[in-house]
């Protein structure tokens, strides 16, 4: 497991997979290789019918590391007693008592969590009925795939594959290392942000704009756009240095 | 399949993943399924070693209308001749003679291409070889999923997933079919994104700005960032509105 846990340590071994009561063993070694693909490794088992087997070897096809490192649980309570934050997957449900987060959100902040060295656990449920009820009071978050409505039966190896990946994006874009000749880019924190938004307020009434529109609505669409952009610090740098010239310009006005 | 042509149409009409000599039918099921989860259905195998098969039909946990509208060819070039554009999944490799993109920018790439009515195919290789060289020559761009290095093994139906997911997130964002309560947005094409560059470069040049560092690079930068964010129509007149109003304090100091 070493190479896979360097790639990103410390990152991964923040991040655990756990399959709540697996019934086929196939999905188990194909959680297995979708993980290493994306270069997790901590895959947790609670109640799996059958495990280990030669089906769950097979399939892992070569994710071998990660099926060795396995832990298996007597229940869920116990597979994440450790873990600052539990999310779940599920079908597309119109009665959700949790916040709802897509995968590209809950990468984000599951990568922010692992990097200050919080353990999350990612619950995937039976292949036949999800998670119960009780195992859902165990959550805190819930992430919603974008799934067809009229078939959204994904496989359970084929939801931890499209999880990870998108933490692997997240954690790609951070650390950079699969492209050691581009320059190492930091994305930006939330304090650096607050102090971006306020001095882009700032030079908005500088410059007297508003939105016609919905004023109030303005700082709240240019948030949006922000956040989802996830500035790099070099651009952060640019982006105030052009509010400043902005403000200069109008401040040299009504001089 | 008229469910899921409906909820996309015309767009997934004009996109259809290939299978390339698959071997085990289980993936050609596993694929089914995958595809019929994004909302995609147009499925082409070519040269499959077992088709149809139990398996095939048991991994496809009732996608069953894609399977019934799959069409078998006997050789690569037949399956894509009506194609406009051909795309290839690989593995990572270091002599790619090839345009490489990663998955988000392939699926921004086909459904613009979907919605102007040209035809893509995705053509997914051999689970042991991948495609050959001679099938490669027959492609336009390679996409390269981020995977670990150490082990870049992706199933065959876990890959179709990873870009299906991609192609569905990004007509999600452009149709916003699935969130009837927010307002439908439309991301701003090309030729209004050029317009939207030449005035931010007035702009930064009214109110006096450059990068200091390396003033040839500014632009560079900020497309890169404004591409990223793929700006809505909403957004976008926000932007030049902030121009425009920047633009006028410049020029009010002049007078």
């Amino acid at each position: 497991m070493t190479k896979i846990q360097d790639e990103f340590s410390p990152f991964i071994r923040n991040i655990r997979i756990v399959l709540v009561s697996t019934t086929h063993p196939g999905n188990i070694g194909a959680t297995a290789r979708a993980m290493k693909t994306m270069g997790l490794c901590g895959l947790a088992l609670v109640q799996p019918k059958i495990f280990p087997s030669a089906e769950v070897t097979a399939r892992a096809a070569g994710a071998d590391d990660i099926l060795a490192a396995v832990n298996v649980y007597p229940s869920l309570d116990k597979a994440i007693s450790d873990c600052n934050a539990i999310y779940a997957t599920s079908a597309r449900s119109r009665n959700i008592q949790w916040p709802v987060v897509d995968p590209y959100q809950a990468a984000c902040e599951i990568v922010e969590k692992a990097g200050r060295g919080e353990k999350t656990a990612i619950l995937f449920g039976r292949e036949s009925s999800g998670l119960s009820n009780k195992e859902l009071e165990l959550c805190n978050t819930m992430i919603q795939i974008p799934s067809n409505e009229a078939y959204s039966s994904l496989n359970v190896a084929s939801a931890v594959q499209i999880i990870c990946y998108e933490i692997r994006k997240i954690m790609l874009r951070q650390s950079g290392p699969e492209s050691p000749a581009e320059k190492q880019t930091t994305i930006v924190d939330n304090a650096q942000m607050a102090r971006f938004y306020q001095h882009l307020e700032q030079c908005l009434g500088d410059i007297g704009y508003y939105d016609p529109e919905n004023p109030r609505l303005l700082m709240r669409r240019l948030k949006r756009l922000f956040n989802r952009s996830q500035l790099e610090e070099e651009e952060y740098n640019i982006l105030r240095g052009i509010f400043a010239a902005a403000q200069q310009a109008a401040k040299r006005k009504q001089d």
